[in-house]
């Protein structure tokens, strides 16, 4: 399958941010040819004319969990804690071996429309998520999950090698939940098992405030200090949401090269807080974004993501000069494909996955064009992503989907589960009271 | 004209926020049926199925500077300070006569692409956006934007009487830009124009610490209480911004019935800070939500102001049960009419404007339907609007503009002032230089 896109404007970012005009070829999945218009001396299977569109590479987005859809807009305006326990457990406990892979999908689908091509994804059952994936034809990097109520670190292992393949479209790594979730036993299996299979290890890191007092009281240091004790991050890793990161957690992310993924919608809707990232980015700690899951954000809007990064950043710093477009758009971009692992991912260069999107700018929010880096970042939207090619197939363009299934019965199978599972979990607090 | 629409959920927000299913017609410029489904009995000029999507009450944007677009991205990652005396003010020394016509337009496209059916615009040359938005057909109440270099508050009280008519799709209000751009002689002139009109007057208040404490320093008082003493808002009116408001201003809102109307993006993007809306709430001072002007926003995109409106009112209030998406709904719509002084157009009723819009439920961020309203707030997005009708007539449908002229050809001409006037500033530098 050879494409070509003409009359494009390319951000390729191989160089820094610079805009140049030209011509972009997929052959299969990777990207065969990036540069200036060339005579055509080749056959094609299809010919796109970008009318002097934007091509660049797809968003990555670095923490999420995506089968959790079902509790889209129904456990709302409550703290972290409260909507994890009295909300969230509840509705889990009565998850169904294969929902995941249905309730996955709507996540899959709202990604695409935001001109997201990778996705970090921590949830229980990955296999059901792996499928999900290979079926919509969707990148995903899944994430173990191990608690102390669910999944083992033997499981995870096992997922890690059975998820792994050359060139799938889909890769495991490993990770657990977060400190108040894991006890030391599991954190030191787990630790064991990263150094291993030399591989780094992710989790939820300084998310709020109790986190952070309540690993005081109990290992009388940061969550941050008691993983670095214990040798988690010695193979590297990194933190999701990191708020309450202390100078000397700054120093184990710097030393150990973790990054850091923020996740800004979720965590001023769940009034957890602010990250101080212009603080981590002065540090040198590399950065990455993400939308968290449907659950808390309620969106999974790349866009809504970049433009709060910036924004958040400058109130955090109480300083508008701090954390600009042309920082966001990398963190988006380039640093979310090194923290998911996918170093084929990055940029548009020939070789190169085909994981590209095409932006709009034939649109009011991107005209005039004084700035079209500033623009995505600043007044960009998910209205502007005509196309979101993943593993060089189009599957999504002009506001329609081609995954190989109908939507509408995605949404049916999604509503069904959802309606199952709250009736469940109604009957299940009638019967308790 | 008459035009019938079928098979809708209805959130007509007469009813706080029940939703029902039935039809809505339209007769000439009003609604002149709402309710349950009844037999065909008359003819329609066109009935549109719905399929179950969302009608309702369009936004109304209750505070913008919609002649702003050329600066969108040109100017950022400043304080307000800085931006508007160093980047801003040069820029506005550029513009010629009737520009703000043709800059105006985007963001009437841009309003509609996010379901914004009425704006509430404060800039110079009002005469010339109320001819764009008469051309365009988008509804905007102007406000008058006298300051101590341009404009006087004879010319206002002109425009006044001008641009007020019976009927017609473009109103006008008396405003000023804000105590530090304006002085004594100037608010003392307005303030007897505003008892003779027996109107209300609009300005920018407290939106940055500055303001307050150079206001203390020259008047001994905050700008509230200056305002109130020199007999400003006896006949009502409002603050935009208005992110610090002490104790003594809440009680002149409250006294006076005066909005608050918040913008969230322009306030974090230039690190202003966080309104605490929840306080005013608790007060009871009506709230209404404005996107600010794309000089400092820069998207003109309502989805992202309501989600920043929850979202940072918890983040300020460190409570994430206040401001939830219901009261955000109606500051979006009812508030922001009454805010506008647009009282036939705050719901879905018979008699009032035929402003409404129709948000498409069948998109993975609005799945599974758990609640819609809540939807809307926390995962809806530009791309959900598939129509925004306006006084009668559909403007936007499924991407595409009805405003009798070609959109490219407006954004060409945006873009040809745009650049004339950024090479007239270089060359004034040069000059001064």
């Amino acid at each position: 399958m050879k494409i070509k896109f003409i009359n494009a404007r390319l951000l390729t970012l191989t160089e820094d941010v610079k805009i140049s005009f030209g011509e972009l070829e997929v052959t299969d999945r990777r990207i065969s040819y990036v540069g200036p218009a060339r005579s055509k001396s080749d056959n094609y299977d299809r010919v796109i004319d970008c009318q002097g569109n934007l091509l660049m590479p797809g968003f990555k987005n670095a923490h999420t969990h995506s089968a959790m859809t079902f509790l889209r807009s129904y456990a709302d305006d409550d703290d972290l804690h409260t909507w994890l326990t009295e909300k969230v457990f509840p509705l889990e406990a009565n998850l169904q071996p294969g929902d995941e892979y249905h309730l996955a999908k709507i996540a899959f689908l709202e990604y695409l429309t935001s001109g997201v091509t990778a996705c970090f994804d921590m949830y229980y059952n990955p296999l059901s998520t792996a499928a999900a994936s290979h079926d919509i034809g969707f990148r995903t990097v899944c994430l173990g999950t191990v608690t102390k109520f669910k999944e083992s670190v033997a499981e995870m292992v096992e997922a890690y090698h059975t998820i792994n393949q050359p060139e799938s479209i889909v890769s495991y790594r490993l990770g657990f939940h977060a400190l108040y979730t894991a006890n030391p036993d599991i954190l030191l299996e787990l630790a064991k098992a990263a150094k291993e299979l030399k591989t780094p290890i992710f989790t939820h890191i300084a998310e709020t405030r109790k986190e952070i007092s309540d690993s005081y009281a109990t290992y009388g240091m940061s969550p941050v200090q008691y993983f670095e004790k214990i040798g988690l991050f010695d193979y590297g890793g990194g933190g999701f949401h990191c708020i309450y990161l202390n100078d000397e957690d700054i120093e184990i992310f710097k030393k150990r090269h973790l990054y850091v993924v923020t996740n800004p919608s979720s965590n001023i809707k769940l009034a957890s807080g602010i990250a101080p990232l212009a603080k981590y980015v002065e540090a040198g700690i590399p950065i990455a974004i993400g939308t968290d899951g449907p659950a808390s954000n309620n969106a999974l809007d790349f866009f809504r993501e970049m433009f709060l990064v910036t924004s958040l950043s400058k109130i955090a710093a109480d300083d508008p000069r701090v954390v600009d477009a042309y920082q966001v758009l990398k963190m988006a971009t380039i640093n979310g494909a090194d923290a998911l692992g996918l170093h084929d991912a990055r940029t548009l260069a020939i070789g190169q996955l085909a994981d590209i999107i095409m932006l709009d700018l034939e649109q009011p929010n991107m005209q005039p064009l004084n700035n079209i880096v500033k623009n995505i970042v600043y007044s960009g939207s998910k209205s502007n992503v005509i196309m979101t090619m993943i593993d060089g197939k189009i599957l999504y363009e002009k506001g329609q989907f081609y995954v190989g299934e109908d939507v509408h019965q995605i949404y049916q199978k999604a509503q069904e589960i959802t309606d199952r599972i709250k009736l469940a979990a109604t009957k299940t607090q009638i019967n308790n009271g």
